[in-house]
Formats: C-alpha cells, sequence, structure tokens
C-alpha cells in the first residue's frame, strides 16, 4: 500500500507499508479519490500554518473516497463493495461537545491529515486504510469516487450556511470564490437564497462562481469600489459568507451586511482590524464557522440524490505519482478549484 | 422653562425657552430626574465622538423621567399627574426595520440628545418638554424619578443580555462595569445566569459590580493574568458580555468564550485586531447590541414591580446649575457610577 | 366597474359601482387575474367558517394582481403601468403585534374578503379598485397577472415555511396537497429539503404534488397504512407541513415526526383529538401558521425571478360572467388546483 | 442491602439482595434520599400507565441521591465520601439522538424504575447501588441529600421551561401546581420571568405556588372563569407552562396564550380535545417537555450554589419501611407536595 507522506515543505515522498486487517468495528478500504484542501496545501508549501506546524512525516489528505474492501467483526454500516465517503473527523464522543451534539469542537478530536497533535494524524491520500464504521457513509450506487470525494469540503459549506440560519428568499454575498467559497454558493443557492453575489479578485474563481450559482460575480480587484452600492440604508445583504480568510473579506462584508443581519466566517486568516463601532450599531451577528458537524451526512446524501453537481469545480486529477504537479495545479488560483488525486478505485469516471 | 445646553466642549449653559401646549397625541411632561450617560460626557468632553459632532448648540440628555402635567387630544396612554419614564428613541415606524420589529435600527430615527442628524435632535436635560404619547411609559405608584429614570439605560443591559439568548444557568462573564456594565450584570442575575464573573480596572467599579450580582469581580489591570485559568479547554464562559469598548475586553472575551458560545459587543469603542483564527475555530458569535427596543418597556416593569434595585448605582443627584460638577463626578470612575440631575419633579426621593 | 359579490350561499352576482381617484397615498389598480382560495369557497358554498358568517352582501377575493392606472399624490412605491401583486393584508401599524413585525396577528387587522369583521371587509374580485401605496408590489416586466396572483397564496406556503425553521437538507412531510399543500412543496424544495413525501386522498392532487416537486406521493385512501414504516425509531420526518385541515393529517404527522421534530400547523379546521403524550415524550413542536407576514414580498421576488414556476398549478381561468361555473371547478379537487378569473388587464397569458 | 420491590398495584415489599463491588468506571453509592414521582405513584396504584406495564417485579424510584462509598478503577469523576445526586437516565451514547445532545430522546435509554422495556430497568429506592460514573453528580458540601434528591425534578422542571425559549420579562402562565409544577415555577422565576400566574384545583398547592414564587395564584375549581380576563386581544401570556397533564390546561393555556406565543407540554395526559383553529390562527407554537437533558448538570450547580431554596417543597420524609405510607401520602395532593424516602445517608438534615 503507498501513501503520500509530507517529510518538509516542498518534500513530498510515495512510501509504501502494510495495511492490517479490520479489526472489531473497522472497515478497509480501497481508496479512489482524495481532494488537495488548501491545508494540505499549506502544508505543503511552508510545512504548516500559525503554530501549527509539521514536527514529523505525515500522509496528507482528508476528502477522500473509496471502496469497501473488508469488513471486521460486528460492522453493519456498510458493506464489502459499497463506495462510501470517508468522514475525517474523528470525535471523542464523550466530551462535552461531543455529548452536545458538536464533534467539529470536541475536545479530543482527531483530524487525518492534521499537525494540530503530537503525534500528528496521519492523513488519507494512500491506496487502502483501515477506518472505524462511524467514518463511512454509503453513496448511491453511480455515484463516483471523485463525486464523493467532495463530501467533505461540501460538508464545510453546508455547516457554514447552516451557521447563517435560514436563506430561504434572503440576500447573501460570498466573498472569495476557492472552492469553500463556491460550494458555499452552491449550499446557498440549495437553500433557496434569493439572491447571491460573489466576490474574489480572481476571474478564473468568478467565472466559476457564476456557473455553480451566484446570481452576479464582482471583481474587488479590477474595481475596488465594486460593493460600494450595497453599503446603502447600512447594508443590503441579509447574509454573507467570509470564505476567502482575506481581511478586505470581512471588512467588505460588514460594511454590506445590514442591521441584524449574519456574517459567517469560514475563511481561516490571521488578525484583522474590526471596526467593532460598525458591529455594534447594527447589531450584526459574526459567527465562525468551523470543518462540520452532521452536515457530513447531509453532503453524501445531496451528492448521492443528484440535488447538487459538483462537477463543475473539478478542474484535473492525478495520480499520486504526479503529486508535486497536482499540488502545483492546486496552488494555482488562476488555473484551478479543486484539484484530486486518483487512486486505485476510480472505474467510475468523474461525473 | 429651563435646559442644559451644550454650545462646545465644556461650555455647558442654563437656558430659558418657552413650551408649547400638546398638541393631539401628545404630552407635556415636567422632568424628575436625567442620567449622564456615557455620550453625553463624550459631547461635553469633546464634543462628540468618532464622526459624530456638535455643528449647533444642543440640548443634552437622554435618560429622563417626570411627571405628565398635560395631555393633548386623543391622549389615552397617560393620565395627568402619573409619573413616567421617557423613552427617547423616536422611530419611524414605517422603515423596513421598524416594520420588522427593530425600532432601534429605524433607518429614520430621532434620538434625544443626539448630534448624528443635522439639525441635532434636541435633549431631555429640561424643566418641561413635550414628547410623544408613544413615549411615554408610566410606572408604578411609588417609583421615584429617579428610579424611573434609570429605565432607558436599564433597557440596554437588557436588550444586550437578550442578544444573548437564553442565560438560565449559564456561565457569564462581563467585561467592563461602568453603568452600562453593572446593569448587564443586574439584567444577566434576573435572567438566571448560574455564574457572574466581571473584569474592569477600576477597584471601585468593581466593588459596585459585586454588590449588584457579580459572584466574583477581577481586577485585570492589577493582575493581567487574572482570566487565564479560564482559557482552559477551549474557553469557560458561555456568554461574554462586553461592555468596556476597550479592545482589551473583546481579545478577553474572545479567550475565554467556550465553543459555540455568544460574546455580545455594547461597549463602544475604535478598531480592534480581531482573532480571526480563534473566532472561526472556536465557532464562537459575536452580536452587537445598541440601545433598545421593545426592553424599554420590561425595563420600567421591571423597575416599577421592583423585581430590580438599581439604587446602588445611583452615586448623586444635582440641580442643573451644578452641571459642571455633575459632568467632573461622572467622568471619574474612581468615585462615580451613576450622576444624575434632579429637577423640578423630584418630590419622591430615590430609594 | 363591476364587482363579484356574495349574497348568500350559492347567491353570486355581478354588480356595477364607481370607483373614485385615488387620494393620497392611493394607487388605482386594474385587475388582471384574481385566484379562488378555499375561504373564498366556502363563503360560496356554506355564506362561511366556523363563527365566521356573511351578515351582509360582501365582494369576494383576495388573490390578486393588475396593473397601476394612476397614482395619488405623494405615491413613490409604484408607477402608472406597472404590473403588481397586491397583498390583502391591511395591518394597522400601530399594535403590539405590528410594531413586532408580526403583520398577519394585527389586533386590528383589515382583510379583503373577510367577513370576519362587521362591516366585513370588501374583497378584490372587481375590475378596479383603490389601495394603499403600501399594499402594491412591482412584479418584473413579463410576469403575468396569473403569475403575479400566485403572490398571495405562496407566500402563505413561505410563510408556513419558515415557520418551521431551516429545512436545508431535511426529510419533509406535507399532510393534503391542494393549492396551499402544492406551494408548501415548492416552497420546501427551494428551501433545500433533502426529501420530501406527500400525502393526499385525491390522485389527482398527487400527481400535481409530485409534478411540483414531491420525491414521493402517498394516497392515504387506497392505502391506510402508508405511512406506517415511517414511524420506526419513533419518526422519520424533521419537519411535517400540515396542509390538510382534516384531524387525519395531524395524526398521521405526529406518528411520522420523529422527536425534537416540527410540525407547522397550516390546514384549518375543526377540533382534533391530539394524542398529547406522543407531543410531550418525543417533545415535538406543533406550530400554527396563519397567512403571512414578510414572505408576501419574498413571493413577489421569487416569481419575478423565476425562481419558482407555479404554472403546473393553474388549472383554468373565467371571467367573472362564468363565476358558478368557476367556482364549481375550484370545488372539485378531482380536476382542479386553483382556478382564477381574469379581469380586464389580462393582456400578458399565464406563462 | 434492602430496597424497595413493586410486585403488584398496592404490593410494596422491601427485599435484601447484595451489592458488588464497583467495576472499572463504575461507582458504588450508599442511598440518602429519594422522592416519590408521580410515575412511582402509578406504579403503585395502578401498576402503570397507558401501554407501559408491570411484567415483573421492579425496584422503584428514580429521583435519587447519596454518598460514593467506593469508586471503581479509572473513575476520576468523584471521590468517596463526596454527596452526589443521581442522574437515572442512562443513554446510549450512539444513536442519532444521543450524538445530537438530546440523550432524553435516545432511542435505547435505560431510566431508573421504568416498566417500558422488558425486563424493567430496575430503580433506585435501595440502600446501596451501582452506577455508572457518567450519572454522579458531586453537590456542595452542606448539601443535604433530601436536597440533592430534588435534582431529577428539578431538572425536567428546567428542560421545560428551557423549551420556551427565554423568559426574561415575559409573562408566564403555569397550569397545574404539582411538584413538578411548583419546581417550573422555581425555574420561570429563576429565569426572570416578569410575571407569574398559576393555576389548579387545589388550595393547597396553590399555597404552595404562591410561596415557591408565583405572583398570583387562581383556584380554577372555585372559579371557572379565573382565566376570562387574559383572552383579551387573543391572549395575555408570552409562555404557558402545562404541567397539569390535564386537558383543562392545555386548553386553558391555548385560550390565554397571546399569539406567536408558546405553550410547553409537560404535564403527561390523555387524548386532548385540540382547538386546531386557534393554534393555526394564533400561529403558537406548543411543544412537548420529556425528562431532561444537560439540565440535570444545571439542576445540581443552582442546588448546590443555593440559587434556589426547593425546602419547602418537601413534604416528608420516611423510612422505607413507611412505605405504604409514605405512597398514601404522596397521593394525597390536600396534604402533600413531594414526599421522600430517607435511606441510612442522611446525616445532613433537610435545610
Amino acid at each position: 500500500m503507498r501513501s503520500l507522506v509530507i517529510h518538509a515543505p516542498l518534500d513530498l515522498r510515495i512510501e509504501s507499508s502494510a495495511v492490517a486487517d479490520p479489526g472489531a468495528g473497522q472497515v478497509k478500504v480501497k481508496l479512489g479519490a482524495g481532494g488537495i484542501c488548501g491545508s494540505d496545501l499549506h502544508y505543503f508549501r511552508n510545512g504548516g500554518f500559525g503554530t501549527v506546524r509539521l514536527k514529523e512525516p505525515m500522509i496528507l489528505g482528508h476528502e477522500v473516497a473509496g471502496t469497501v474492501v473488508a469488513i471486521g467483526p460486528g460492522v453493519t454500516r456498510v458493506q464489502v463493495g459499497e463506495r462510501i465517503a470517508i468522514n475525517p473527523n474523528m470525535a471523542c464522543g464523550r466530551c462535552r461537545y461531543c455529548v452536545e451534539g458538536h464533534p467539529n469542537q470536541c475536545l479530543d478530536v482527531r483530524y487525518y491529515g492534521s499537525a494540530m497533535r503530537f503525534p500528528h494524524v496521519q492523513g488519507a491520500f494512500r491506496e487502502e486504510m483501515i477506518i472505524d464504521e462511524s467514518q463511512a457513509y454509503r453513496v448511491a450506487p453511480g455515484t463516483s469516487a471523485a463525486e464523493a470525494a467532495f463530501a467533505e469540503p461540501f460538508s464545510v459549506a453546508l455547516h457554514a450556511v447552516s451557521q447563517a440560519g435560514p436563506l430561504l428568499a434572503k440576500r447573501v454575498l460570498v466573498t472569495g470564490c476557492g472552492p469553500i467559497g463556491c460550494l458555499a454558493i452552491v449550499a446557498a443557492r440549495l437553500a433557496g437564497a434569493g439572491e447571491i453575489v460573489a466576490t474574489d479578485i480572481s476571474a478564473q474563481a468568478l467565472a466559476t462562481a457564476a456557473r455553480v450559482g451566484a446570481d452576479r460575480v464582482l471583481d474587488v480587484s479590477a474595481d475596488p469600489q465594486a460593493l460600494q452600492a450595497f453599503t446603502a440604508d447600512k447594508g443590503y445583504f441579509d447574509v454573507t459568507i467570509e470564505c476567502s480568510g482575506n481581511p478586505r473579506g470581512l471588512l467588505d462584508g460588514i460594511a454590506v451586511t445590514r442591521p441584524k443581519g449574519t456574517l459567517v466566517m469560514v475563511g481561516l486568516g490571521g488578525e484583522v482590524a474590526l471596526p467593532a463601532m460598525l458591529v455594534v450599531t447594527k447589531e450584526i451577528t459574526l459567527r465562525g464557522a468551523f470543518r462540520a458537524a452532521h452536515e457530513f451526512g447531509w453532503a453524501v446524501d445531496l451528492i448521492s440524490n443528484r440535488r447538487v453537481n459538483l462537477s463543475p469545480l473539478l478542474t484535473a486529477s492525478f495520480p499520486i505519482e504526479q503529486a508535486a504537479q497536482a499540488f502545483e495545479l492546486a496552488g494555482d488560483r488562476s488555473r484551478a478549484m479543486k484539484v484530486q488525486f486518483s487512486f486505485g478505485d476510480s472505474a467510475t469516471s468523474p461525473a
């Protein structure tokens, strides 16, 4: 079994190891597809982000899907031969946040391909792996591994959108049209948003945003005043989903979100000079959104039932032998949206 | 009729004018008491705050109570002789925010003693005035004008606490123990908070905070690490009410508010370097609270029914002839909490 | 100007009268289309419902749209020549419910074609009428009067769905597939429901339900056990929208709504033997939905922007001369869904 | 070790058995006090309720507190010698309801002294027992076992009140003033209710209701029209907590709850002829409340911190030898509110 291991910035290696048989309650999976996430890119380029730093070799990847090839004793949730999306969030099930229904806030969480803990939690860019039965979410027959591997990032977008409350008939702004921003547009459209405006500084990203559901896209690099008209009467948008992680996205959002409106912060960035006075006087709600909880199941169902079509977001797929190329493309916003690896289980081609 | 008019920073004058008879739907009030608010202090010291600047002489004051001395045709809400608290928020009743139930976000609001509009909206530090019937809230017999004049600031605290959702059994932090902070402590206690911790940099303010209901008070000036223990497990408090307007209050609050918790921003300050990463990963809700809506009626009822005792918050009362002294005391946090003016209608002394 | 007046059960008459010019803030409308609602049918067949009874002749109708033919002084919201949907809910704007943002609960509401008050509020099945500017909602060019006349019933469905909270990815049951039930299916689909099941006792109604978005339709007349499978594990549906007004719909809904789920009651019916024990132990939320509030504007926007296609719901359109025929058809669930009258302004045919 | 076992209606026996040592994660408790609940009374008098019937001998009781006398390997939550309240709700921790934070809706729950499952779950009226560490909630030193045994019923009242949303300054009606009704009054008062009115048909119960916080008590047996005045303007109360389980309580509540208000159903009764029209047109929210979730911890903290004083609710305490007497008193509403058993660990007398 081969896996994609990062040793240091720009130092990716393919390494081989054996995979054990699944124990009680465990499932053995042959991986089919795995998407490169922004955090994977951070490890690749910089060896981490913020205080999270690589301290030992780590297999990357957490957006993965595959096929069940063996099940351990007692497993009832899936059967051999079924295609599944894999939930990378392994919560403890016992801490106060788990007990309250927030596994994404688990105090002892293990998350694939994350250097937050030491030893690091090894990731899922590999040909085969053992998972816990509870991580396995069956997709409908006919769903490709490439589609199923969107379950994780789509769950993040669904969670972000859920943090905003009902969107039916609401005016929504999405700032930042990378993969999460575009998936947030899909989710907001699905949730019945009346109007969706999206901003970015890349024409390519905005084109994709328009393709997946934005009513109007604004290039805030080309026209820094593009949002000015939306500040009238204290703000136009009921809800802003900030997906850029850039201070500009948050500041723009606060300026154009209407009084009593909500701004969900999904993008991860550094410090921002918050105009506290505006937040107070307009009584805006700023709310963080981190990973996903039960929305993982939602994402799997919505992809399976073809309520959403995420294929416009897949730019290209590479074998792990071409990892450097894949990461290079994934990091180039002028050319790429989502880039995936394809592993052995890729019989069904991307829709 | 005499009133207290500000012409420029530190330039307060007592001026006389006539008061007309109340028209249809109007009420003539003989004022009894009026509290000095932080915004009054800003006008007195600096001629305004932020972009809000004195451009013409303006009567100060918006925390007032008095007695009805005449009513115009058609008035049914109050009768001559009744003591009332006066709601200083005159919303248009027609804009989208009024229609949605948020008069504090009215797009065409007029607010006593505010230089936000020009001509400025004249304030309520005067011996007599004409108000709209709908601004008059009758208090229970036996309620002093001094107590009734707490209705406005208390409504702001009730509104802030309401912005946090239910507080029953919750752990609450209040940062900043000026009048609004202390009233927020009263409101949080009333709402069933399980535990209330309060911070400030003034021992005097903290002593009052303890007197009105804080379980524990922390001087973050004397001990900058005082809140450190509350950061364990990603944060201790379910709810933080930020009343200081100081960046420190917000930053402390974000550090010690637990995942999925809420931080209400009441204090008005400038820009703050927001640790966006913490807000995102802990999924904290930051929500502004500005003035009050229907909570004005709540405040009047709770004061009238003696569900709360706000008298520990009244430091002193002055005739308007001693305005300079009153403002000086009001601005000295080591000696004062709330300072009021007393006008003619002060038969009943403060409880 | 001719109008359709009911004098007694089955006694409909076309009567003529003059229409004045619009006063200040008023708008004169040439009607284009008007849908027959269940309440119109009740007046037609039984002279009312419950304690609401015809006591004088009354113009029927409240689901109407037309074209502005004149505006009074001061009107800015619409212009002559624009097509509009007309909001039949005339709230007082001053009572506690109006002030809190609930005009559909106004204590002094006037509603077109309703015998709740005496004198009755005359309805809108007429060729021309004067309305208040605030009742006029402009639709997009190209929107037919027939489409615009769906604004009112669609707003009721949107309000019902809103009463359930966010529907994104939820499992939804709609009991009763008359016009409101079918519009609720449209609204639930729009709001992102993951799965929609609908029940009725009419194959015709169920066929329409499937056409407008139900994933699965169940004839509970043909198979009384059709919902049995959904009772497993205490209930399958996150949300039930009860639109039948039949006790069976409510009882079925309670049986198959999952613990902590919500059942919105829209259908108006009589007493129901409530299984209180189930509501308590499953902690179900039952919530009424009555008419609509700000959802009227949502309906207009969503119809205008073609986010929804309501044309499959329009069965037929009649001139008022054929009122008896129209009411007969409207009352026959085996043949009809929504039946409308067409008035003079019908240049644009239904989409 | 002796326990109180019911074999059939009115057939209570004291039986002896051995208690094992605590295993890993388990705690051995010497019981101190145990309150008789309505369900215990149903088993005693009728052998059950509804479809829940005694099919084998069962130890009664689930409102209990005691002292830790031994701990098994790995236990960290409590220490020997500490007094604890015992959570009788043993949820599976794995079903969808547990995972979503609703252990009271667990699909595989085990609850002390309940005949819902077979074999029945044995109860806690015994001198010693083994519990899971997670069921043990330490109370503050100085808290008597009698006080601690109120944790369970108080948690039910806190849960009921929480189901109503924020109560700050709200008008609250409590129908039914048995132990749960009176505890709901305590909880509503604690949550900041502005006004609390309570109804019952027992003067004794109403007297206690007034003592623990109701502003006004109404004997609806003596004066069936007592609530009539509260129906004006469609209803007076923001929130009704129905604790009687009597159809009258629910009907009264619907009549006097204001539009958009909430009625929490706690009392367990049979079918009620629901006036569906009123629920729909007033858009009332009816919501069940069953047992408690995280509110058990709240109850323990609030009792420990003396935020509430529940001692007026304790009528009498009996040794288990006088079980028949205890049950007889507990069932007599004209003489009793809460009746408890005292076991060995009763060093600290009731406060």
